[in-house]
């Protein structure tokens, strides 16, 4: 057991953000499986350039329809490698053309009669596609088993729903979205401003009572607000929320929401959401689709001006305008929030725990003590629809 | 008394563009009023960012028509306050609904039963309104009465005058706005320079007699250029120039211009311009009002490349080419000039002077003495307008 | 004789790139002409502002038709000289008019009645302008003869050639340029991808055998990939390189090309491109001058996301992919590449002769004694051309 080391309140804020490989906060997240792209976004053939927790990375797709990460560039000159080609399921330079196996191993230095391959090696993570999404296990030695507390709802059959992903990426720090999460206040306000959608009628402006609970796979948030009106959510450590979400349309039944924040760097985030949306009828169904590809497409970062110092919000509540108004909240505390400058009332019992836990978590990895192993639920019960207000009266 | 402290040249000129709060140059430009905004710009129930001084603030104008500024941040969880919403004469912040009135009072914290509101204070700055200009004392204790040395040209009845506005930001220091103000001689040469409107023509390329006197309120600046061509412009301390200028149009008769050159940092500077404009007759006085509708907007920061670069310089010359040549000529020495590399000659004097005064006055403060109580003029004589060459002939 | 200083690996390495006035790689490439600027950029009367080897300087054109190169900024209050105006061969300064002749030396002072003109100078450079290129020397002392290994070409009578020229900066350091240009395996690979031109025909994918010889001028790079198929390069110290090159069209005879990489500062450098045109009838001439016009214009720094990003390079073969293509594999390097992460093969030998030579440059001058006096070849013999492998068939 390693010795106790005194960390200020202030020396420890600064931990919360950090995502590099040498950090205390980045050793922590790669002990997980993250989402690094959207399948779609890289066909056979593909290589590009992804920076995930402040390593520039290549993924590629080889013929066999595989994915890989390796390091961002050559061993040889240092030259990007996404700029090089596939060839067959490796990647070749396209300075000099050596050429890189999945795992980053060289296989083939041309103009060197291959003499030194078998010592050059840049780095190489595992990959999982799962649902539309490319995750990566960026940390050393044999990655966890790929799970989620409640996979099921992901997981049903074609007949039974529809999955749609997105991508954004937001400028600012991680953990500001995790608070996010772990904040069920914030919903009065941030999502009763503008055009009012499903999502903010159904949540009411209530002030909820809210119960932060530890579980075996994150943290389990209530937000109660009426009888008829709780809220629950489901947060996956390190950074995963699943949520429940009215559609578009009140008559439609509610979807599920699986949404991961992955650190770009310290000071910039990837969103990637994953919705579960039930089938009705092929007409409904049609409708969701054509609606899914008209406005799902938005990223609030590519409105930043208009949104912050214009306050001009999009109409669509359900893809857009939630999105939009989260972007703000969390953009507007700054790049990295000035968390030593805080006044944190009860209500912010849901960020406290989430400090509490990931310090914890840090505190052991500093120690050598054993961090918690994370699990998915064992009983992942249903998660309540609200009655919205409007379908009360 | 406090002790005196040897400060070199080079310190010295490193003082002058400081404008943050714990800066000395940043205390004494606090001890004023200053420009933060057009009236115009912020409608009842409008929150807007703006950043003066180098403090980020929120201004924002009450339902009662009151303007308010206050800081930029909300105490809880540090989301900027303008992407909040006017409530009344107080704004609420669009993260957890945190209220604060006008003087950074938290008034109201929904979420916490409102149990910490009277510990809560962010800053709150006292405002005045004046001629379609907002000011803000952003001092410590009682703001000096709110004063200029020829307020008389800007109070005239609506019968006699126009008043017309302007708002621009340049990315240079304040203190090279206030010694352009100090230097007639650049009048010969940035304004003699491609389309010469009226104002070249009246000025000339002669090179002017200098005189300059402290007076009252700041500096009177005198330029003899020849016997019926006298130029007099009273600057105020610390950053208004008040000049009087000829029209778009010969036949008109001259106007006053009141120009403040607010930090709005270090290397960025706010410029508010006030024209009090005698009305002639209804006619004349349409094609005027038509005249700053068709060429006011124009600021030369948005066409930074095509002036610096390019040489295109804008045809119309009240309004915009004599705007661009200053901003050329200042802008072009840096967004902070490197003084210590100077070579200034006799006819620098108003620019050694009005560095002399704020050193003297920065020095006084520094020693804990007295710094100078400026008021307005006991008599401020009529500008006399120069008879353009044009007219002589 | 100076004292031996050790240098480390990596501290030698981070001399390569460094190009400003203190530095010793700066010292060195000071001993050298550098194109500056197209002598079509610089009209009779104009100014424009430009970076050289980490210095801002002005550069005009005199109505006599003398191009000059004078320090960036007026010694009087530091506004950049360019914004001013040419009279006769001397440039005066837009804000008090100070004027400067073309060695920098301060020759009028209006406001100050001429009293301390002589004192005051500004940096002032020779120029020597040749075929379309204005070269400047920065150096101290009297600069060496302006020369070049084989000028023969660039010299041929207008009935024999036509001369084209190019100007580009891409933003990366100007050594990594040096080293491409000693690098012939990069051809195989980096101008073998996409749209394979008559220059990708030619030089065919096959590794060539290289030999790297230190000349009187440079070095000479030999690539031999075939009987009939050998490649000779020659470089010019300190950053020239001469070579062949198909044209636009497989019937038309070779031109020479001949490059300048210039440091524009450590990070971006930019790029003279001298094109020697064997004459061939009126059609073809006509075609070849519309050829230029039409594709000459591009620089792939204009289409960076484009390239670097997305790997849609242009189609035109001969002025634009081949470019682009060295512009992705330099760029994607890093503006510094990171010479100490980097794995060298033997196929690498004129990338370390090249360091090698630089770095034995700076040693001597470092110690004191005389660097190597660079001279025209004796003997230049024509360059080879390769027999494409359509040809052949």
């Amino acid at each position: 057991m390693g010795e106790s080391v005194h960390i200020s309140k202030g020396d420890e804020f600064a931990l919360l953000p950090q995502t590099a490989k040498g950090t205390e906060m980045g050793a922590l997240l790669r002990r997980n499986w993250h989402p690094v792209a959207l399948s779609r976004d890289i066909g056979a053939g593909v290589a590009k350039p992804i920076r995930i927790l402040s390593e520039d990375l290549t993924l590629y797709r080889g013929y066999s329809n595989q994915a890989y990460l390796i390091g961002g560039r050559c061993a040889h000159r240092m030259t990007a490698l996404h700029s090089g080609w596939v060839e067959g399921d490796e990647l070749r330079c396209m300075y000099h053309g050596w050429r890189y196996n999945g795992s980053g191993q060289c296989t083939e230095m041309p103009a060197e009669k291959d003499r030194l391959t078998t010592t050059v090696r840049i780095p190489g993570y595992p990959v999982h596609e799962y649902n539309g999404l490319v995750f990566a296990y960026l940390g050393d030695g044999k990655p966890p088993a790929f799970d989620l507390p409640r996979k099921e709802v992901l997981e049903r059959p074609d007949s039974d729903i529809m999955l749609f992903s997105r991508e954004q990426t937001w400028p600012c720090s991680w953990f500001q979205h995790v608070e996010n999460s772990m904040d069920a206040v914030h919903v009065s306000f941030v999502h009763r401003k503008g055009n009012i959608g499903p999502f903010g009628e159904a949540v009411t402006a209530a002030i909820p009572d809210l119960t932060y609970e530890e579980t075996d796979a994150g943290i389990r948030q209530t937000a109660v607000r009426a009888e008829n009106n709780v809220r629950i959510s489901d947060w996956t450590f390190p950074n995963n929320n699943h949520i429940l979400l009215p559609m578009y349309d009140k008559e439609l039944p509610w979807c599920d929401l699986s949404i991961w924040m992955v650190p770009r760097d310290d000071e910039n985030t990837v969103r990637f959401q994953l919705y579960s949306v039930p089938r009705v009828d092929e007409e409904a169904d049609q409708r969701t689709l054509r609606h899914f590809e008209t406005y799902g497409g938005y990223d609030p970062a590519d409105h930043h001006d208009e949104l912050v110092f214009h306050g001009k919000y999009p109409e669509e509540p359900f893809l857009q305008l939630t999105n939009a108004q989260d972007y703000v909240a969390s953009v507007c505390q700054g790049a990295i929030v000035d968390r030593a400058s805080e006044r944190l009332g009860k209500s912010d019992a849901g960020v406290a725990l989430v400090r509490r836990i990931f310090l914890r978590e840090l505190a052991a990895l500093r120690a050598g003590e054993a961090a918690k192993t994370w699990r998915k639920l064992d009983h992942a019960v249903d998660l309540p629809r609200q009655v919205p207000q409007a379908a009360e009266a």
